[in-house]
């Protein structure tokens, strides 16, 4: 839920414009109408739950992956193997987007059959949000697991190189009453983004963000962003980062880490990896007992006692719903810069913006 | 690698005679022979690798639990739902570690026919470290990840309630020639036992460890003890350590958080829960083609840059493999206070703890 410079220039925008407006703008790079309504869609979907920085933000950058940075637009993802629970997919290098989307269907399927899957992609790009994903699956009445490399920006606990990932990793429970409860987190103290914001305003970041270039902790935005993202959890978090990055890579063969690229020079095209996986609930338990239990868990979160000054205790995914409630009713806010950069992105590629700003209230 | 009051007084056993004199200690509470000696090796592993928080220093309360609360030293587990990659056991009330090898012999089992197989288990008790599930899987070429359920001791983010436990977390990945990266963390930034510790001694705790009763970050250990132990990474712990829970619980129909117990009244026998996930690397990839990138991966991160002052950098598994190396060959460093706790517990059982106070080296 982070919230970005000019928040008060925003208006909203009916998500179906959106989306459709962004797709014809994916189209433009070359993918097919299907694929960028698929890549549209992972990012109006983050911006829906407030997630802004898997959102339509993303477009320029992502337009940049697909025209000059070797991302294949036309990139045909395809099983490769195949065996009982266990699939490998070939990104073909196109977006993670639309690899996760071969992935998660297929361990979908295979869910119903053999009640868990799990999917490793390789050559594969950046991915977007994973509770994109994660909620499909739960949608499916499955517990859903996913977690993607990243670019490096973490050390080992003690080092100063660059060389671990916030490797984030989405978990989806199917719920009751309140719908599914979903994680999705990063597995460092903040984000890169995070810290560029406060660079920008030159203002000290929290404690715990971030280590300068010897490793040791700051509070200098300047110095976090020549240095190192701190791990949640000390070596815990680097341990877990670590681990969902090998889970995302080298099982299937992606790059892992480094070998996926650097904040320097950006991402290898076709080097990232991910992982899903489906667990079918009614294979372990009648699918309303488990529901019936989830509420049960949910019910004792939220109405548990709060300490003061807080006013209510939210779920992981309990915020990001309510948000997303409102967003699909009124639009999906987004400042003008954000809609600049994404008209002039559209504009390049001779993609028409009139129905998109017409449609702003 | 949590450090004891009392390890002056230290004296090193062989293991094979610690384990032979635990293991009789458990026969005497009721437990078969072969039971008796899986749980022994349970502890005598922790032991081994430094963790002596779940070594045999738990012989006493174990005991307690099998004379006294209510677990069933003759527990037997089974397997009750059988169906794919999807396995549901019922531990029938044993300790955690009875039901732990059933469950992960059998997914063993079933990911050398499926190549991913995942276990819930209910009806179950306390179940040790982790890592000694996670690392038989590895040994068979296969990733083992392992999650528990935990007795509450932290808060909903801005909360108060006792109502999340630190449910560790283990996975363990095959390695090359270093053996496998081994990962097992609790997700909480401290354990209980650790604020006990500074308690005794009348020291303040590290900041960052703990909530008082009210929610109010403290470093009085005595504040701390009536009070939560604070999740690593704040809302992203706390989100962990729920997800964690259910996987470990709800999927089987075990007691979540509180449903399995409290601190104050301590476990209620038979509704825990546990899961173990083993994925079959050769249907991804060449094992060996596996093995070398884990190898240069690890290599990198060992051999990365350190801070100032660090003298190594460890991957998750390699201080306790370290000590797993030392420990073997010289024996198990137990302080005083520790084998007189255990030669209190075997003596009312009638068991002779002379072979065991011989071999102390």
């Amino acid at each position: 839920m982070a919230r970005y410079p000019g928040e008060e220039n925003e208006r909203r925008f009916p998500e179906s414009v959106l989306r459709d407006t962004v797709a014809r703008v994916f189209a433009a790079c070359g993918m097919t109408d299907g694929d960028a309504v698929t890549l549209a869609d992972s990012l109006v979907h983050a911006d829906r739950r407030g997630i802004h920085s898997h959102g339509v933000l993303r477009v320029p950058d992502y337009v940049k992956k697909l025209t000059e940075d070797g991302v294949d637009p036309r990139g045909h993802p395809r099983i490769v193997s195949d065996a009982g629970a266990a699939l490998v997919i070939d990104g073909g290098n196109a977006m993670g987007q639309i690899a996760g989307t071969l992935a998660v269907d297929a361990v979908i399927d295979r869910a119903r059959s053999v009640n868990v899957a799990f999917a490793a992609v390789r050559g594969s790009n950046h991915s977007g949000a994973l509770d994109w994903y994660t909620m499909r699956i739960a949608a499916q009445g499955m517990i859903g697991i996913a977690g993607s490399n990243a670019l490096p920006t973490m050390a080992p606990w003690g080092g100063v190189d660059k060389i671990v990932g916030l490797n984030p990793i989405s978990i989806a429970v199917p719920g009751g009453e309140h719908g599914p409860i979903v994680l999705d987190v990063a597995l460092g103290a903040t984000a890169h983004g995070k810290i560029r914001v406060y660079a920008q305003k030159d203002q000290q970041i929290p404690e715990g963000w971030a280590f300068d270039a010897s490793g040791v902790p700051t509070t200098d935005a300047a110095a976090a962003l020549d240095g190192l993202i701190q791990p949640i959890g000390g070596h815990k978090g680097i341990g877990l980062a670590l681990m969902v990055g090998l889970l995302a890579s080298v099982l299937s063969g992606a790059g892992y880490g480094t070998e996926s690229g650097n904040m320097v020079d950006g991402a290898t095209p076709g080097a990232d990896g991910q992982f899903y996986l489906a667990i079918n609930v009614a294979a372990f338990r009648d699918i309303a007992d488990f529901t019936a239990h989830i509420s049960r868990v949910a019910r004792q979160y939220r109405d548990s006692r709060r300490a003061d000054g807080v006013e209510r205790l939210y779920l992981p995914g309990d915020l990001e719903a309510e948000v997303a409630e409102r967003n699909r009713r009124d639009g999906i806010p987004l400042n003008d810069e954000a809609v600049a950069l994404i008209v002039e992105a559209a504009t390049k590629l001779g993609v028409d913006t009139g129905p998109l700003l017409q449609a702003a209230r």
